[in-house]
């Protein structure tokens, strides 16, 4: 199977970070140069890529930072300060964090930027393999035949469950929701599964609870941005609405994360970016200075939502996620 | 209180029957101008109008209908034939019917014009009439300072709740969803309220059960298209979504309708109107051929989603509908 361009959609070169710009995609295929760490920061924040993307940005990034640190009179102060300049661009999503570790835990004075570029080499490749792992402890949770309804767009891990439950003799077909207001659903993921080959469906974001009702899907699967370890699936905004509904009509919820987050206790532990509310006014063409947007960017769905939370490690009931952790020295 | 342009945007001129475009309303406010029952009947499968507008659309068609029977050998048969084609337009909405009998009720062959015009009056000053019951039924469900989360556009009913509230000194305020694909719910209802003073938020249908989660709102109130004798609410597609997170957080979910139908005993009896999947790609501004949409233009919330059923005789148990017609002769 080859691989989709949203899979292959951060890449590092000579002049800088390119980024695909998914705001635009696919009716264009437009990249983004970020010729410093600063750029890479702005890009982020104006959700020129999102999902797993703000994370091969930020390993690529701190790359850059190690190329302008090399000028630097402290060059490991100014690489943290990069760190923290990249990590404080959402607020939400963990990968920042795992990105820059990655490559400060590495990172070597004597040679600053090879260091850093054998980090973020690292840290990539740990991303992709631990996306495979999921995709295939996913792909073994669902029916032989199996209509899947997905929210917004899980990234590697969709494209990692197609591609494992391909190997394990599986068909997959797909309704996903548009998923308002960027359309991710409609841009990135019903046609990075059309793209695949996948039977695609596109529904409103208002549809899902229909879907469900009438047993047009059997499982409804979602990446999370982050699991509590209580259980919590942080996700999407929409998330929450087709887990209630899923878990109204019988039909399981599986989260799909690389691991729950230790540094999240309880959903209280997270804190929910609210972007600007005109971000839902304009894109529905509203006008009138009487009317307010409200635009949580993410939601929270509590554990008696969620049928099983699914990781790199394997499936976890989500009241029962130290269990990730046990394997652990 | 003044009426807001949509509810006074279907109107008989000697020149045909004029409707506000809602398809662009509020960014432009055009009319649409229908010289036959034909055109009429286009513009209400075109989605000029909506909601209570084919119903007043189709009261002043007959009107012109009846016009056009002047000429006509078999007048009566042709008001007939004008009737059921009004009434073939749209599928799932009851309003269309009731609409045209109204006028074929009172219609004299010996004052055709004259007497289909006083029947189509008389249908609207029903309808507004019972719109005005309903709305003051509802407000008398709210607390005095209320926040409510509604979906789509409730139309008349929505306008008369307004001032029925604000007559009993109660203060609304609401949270709106989008309502993909056609944004009613940001360009109809959210404009109107903003017009009507009331405090206004919008956001996207993702949204709604996050509100619900946060205790951003006190209750759930929309119109319903049709209710079944059973307690099925059959309305804008995203309702039924929004019932089962109120449902599940423990928020009244009010469905207003003029009365439930007794041509509907259950929701079988209810054909759910299959719009064209296209519509969601183009709004989505997909574009890969392996794409296709599914758009069922309504969902069927069950009464076990459902607090009350608020009627133009009162708030009945969405299990006891029968009462609705128990003190009819």
């Amino acid at each position: 199977m080859d691989l989709p361009i949203l899979a292959d959609s951060v890449r590092l070169a000579d002049d800088g970070v390119h980024i695909l710009d998914r705001r635009v995609f696919p009716a264009r295929r437009e990249w983004v140069r970020c010729a410093t760490v600063e750029e890479v920061a702005t890009a982020i924040e104006d959700m020129v890529t999102q999902s797993s993307g703000p994370y091969f940005a930020a390993l690529w990034a701190m790359v850059l930072a190690a190329r302008e640190a090399e000028h630097e009179p402290e060059p490991l102060a100014y690489l943290e300060r990069a760190g923290e300049r990249l990590i404080a661009t959402r607020r939400t999503n963990n990968h920042l964090r795992k990105a820059v570790h990655a490559v400060l835990s590495t990172v070597d004075e004597n040679d600053l930027v090879g260091s850093a570029l054998a980090g973020a080499r690292a840290g990539d490749e740990r991303y992709r393999s631990r996306s495979r792992a999921l995709g295939a402890f996913t792909a073994d949770l669902l029916p032989a035949n199996s209509s899947v309804l997905t929210h917004c767009w899980a990234d590697l891990y969709l494209v990692e469950l197609v591609a494992a439950a391909r190997r394990a003799g599986k068909t997959l077909a797909f309704h996903c929701t548009e998923t308002r207001p960027y359309l991710q659903g409609a841009r990135l993921t019903a046609e990075t599964l059309a793209e695949l080959g996948v039977e695609t469906t596109l529904i409103t974001d208002g549809t899902g609870a229909a879907v469900l009702a009438a047993g047009r899907v059997d499982t409804l699967v979602t990446a999370a941005d982050r699991v509590t370890m209580d259980g919590h699936v942080v996700n999407k905004i929409g998330t929450l609405g087709l887990a209630v509904a899923a878990h109204a009509y019988d039909v399981p919820f599986l989260a799909m994360v690389q691991a729950p987050d230790r540094l999240a206790p309880t959903a209280a532990d997270v804190p929910i970016e609210y972007r600007a509310g005109a971000e839902v006014l304009t894109a529905a063409g509203v006008v009138h200075p009487g009317i307010r947007g409200h635009y949580p960017a993410f939601d929270v769905t509590p554990p008696r939502f969620v049928t099983t939370v699914v990781t790199d490690r394997g499936a976890f009931d989500p009241h029962a996620l130290a269990g990730y952790y046990e394997e652990e020295p």
